[in-house]
């Protein structure tokens, strides 16, 4: 699949930068294109540094936009257009990127690797990024924060006890397995984007509850998935972007920290 | 993609049925597998109708599967095994299945289309399906919808109020849009596995809340969404599967009527 589309790239319109439109001030869901572009040394452009960045997302979410002649609009971002495509939900955009990065084995080294990572992607996303944003926003997205505190510590305490174990030790025993082939990264033995998921996902709720995460590596029952999350980090063009400016700190998004909803 | 990986799979050990893998006694997230093999047609067995399902199901998600020399575990169920293949996510098993059943355009005739319905159902299953869920979990999905009660209450107000118009006001937008070909199909013009999901999530989440998507269907604010309902239940196979024993009723799954959450 990925030289066949490779190949036909090279005379498409596609011969051209990725472009990332996202919202400025947060690493957010776009934190996740951004990591695996980033590590395979991909040429892209980043609306959160552009000067007028905030009003090309607001542009691309407009409840009037419905979109092109071949694109459906998007309904949020991270949004990433690649010559005429446009295409947006992270997990969609990095299934498109995987293969054109070198990030998840081609189908003629392992056929259905795709689906394999993808599914690994998917499982993170919902148990570490939509889970930790449900914490400080249980009952209404709509709301403040401070209008709904008691119900967020208590899906914080539900989170802390129950989800977040549950998806760490479920990471941990894809690790332990053949699959892993040999437990330092999730899928077949090389780092595939499915990793980078999972670093940046566990990087969040590590800002967002730092005690409980803490006790937890201490603890060591997730050990292989704390040791991922350092290998991630020490990789050098991960390391090189970490340190740079192109990295937004956390702030008001997904993952908040507010000291009242992490363990004591 | 789908034609050479379609010819590959004559030589392999796929050229076996589908077998689905979810609970028995809820339509679930198992539901959107079984409409997309229902609407092509396809040979499959599934694990809810079989006499060990429960079991079949639990050992699959046991804390002691590491998956296998191919395969990594699965979180959570629905589960799609194919030949030695094993994958999990609901988005994933109908990307998987998607190409083969002929429910997206091939990349032959739609480079790029796979990517723009695989963003489609993910932002249905988004809004439409995780949506009513933590409407009546929202706190704490490790309890009783009882010992959340007046929390669900004010969820369910702000999803009434907000985030359902919001989804249904986007997927009318994506019918308006010209990429979806005048407007019958989500995409392409063209039924794709992404209307099944749509149809899904919707008839979950009006039986959910019945009043509030009458009054909505009536206001005619999202004519088009509900044409696309209309239609895919209207399609033969899926009309025959609907009446079938097939289909399961709404129970204690994902979509759960409580009249006190619906509108008065």
């Amino acid at each position: 699949m990925a030289t066949t589309q490779a190949a036909k790239r090279q005379k498409s319109s596609k011969d051209v930068p990725y472009e990332l439109i996202y919202w400025p001030g947060i690493p957010g869901r776009g934190e996740h294109v951004r990591l695996a572009l980033e590590e395979a040394g991909a040429s892209y452009t980043d609306s959160a540094h552009q000067k007028d960045g905030m009003n090309l997302v607001l542009s691309q979410i407009d409840a009037k936009n419905v979109g092109d002649a071949s694109n459906p609009p998007p309904l949020a971002p991270p949004i990433l257009k690649h010559g005429d495509l446009s295409i947006s939900q992270t997990p969609n955009i990095l299934l498109y990127l995987g293969p054109r990065l070198g990030l998840v084995p081609s189908a003629e080294e392992d056929e259905d690797a795709i689906y394999k990572v993808n599914g690994l992607a998917l499982t993170a996303l919902d148990g570490l990024s939509n889970g930790p944003h449900d914490c400080h926003h249980p009952v209404a997205t709509s709301q403040y924060y401070e209008d709904q505190k008691p119900e967020a510590k208590r899906k914080s305490a539900d989170y802390l006890a129950n989800r977040l174990p549950k998806f760490l030790g479920y990471f941990e025993r894809v690790l332990q397995g053949e699959a892993s082939k040999g437990g330092k990264w999730l899928y077949g033995g090389k780092l595939t984007y499915a990793d980078l998921v999972l670093y940046q996902c566990l990087d969040g709720v590590k800002f967002a509850f730092p005690k409980a995460t803490a006790r937890m590596e201490k603890e060591g029952k997730f050990g292989k998935v704390f040791d991922l999350y350092h290998a991630v980090q020490e990789r050098p063009k991960i390391k090189e972007y970490l340190a740079s400016e192109r990295r937004q700190k956390y702030s008001d998004g997904i993952y908040r920290h507010y000291p009242e909803l992490d363990e004591e």
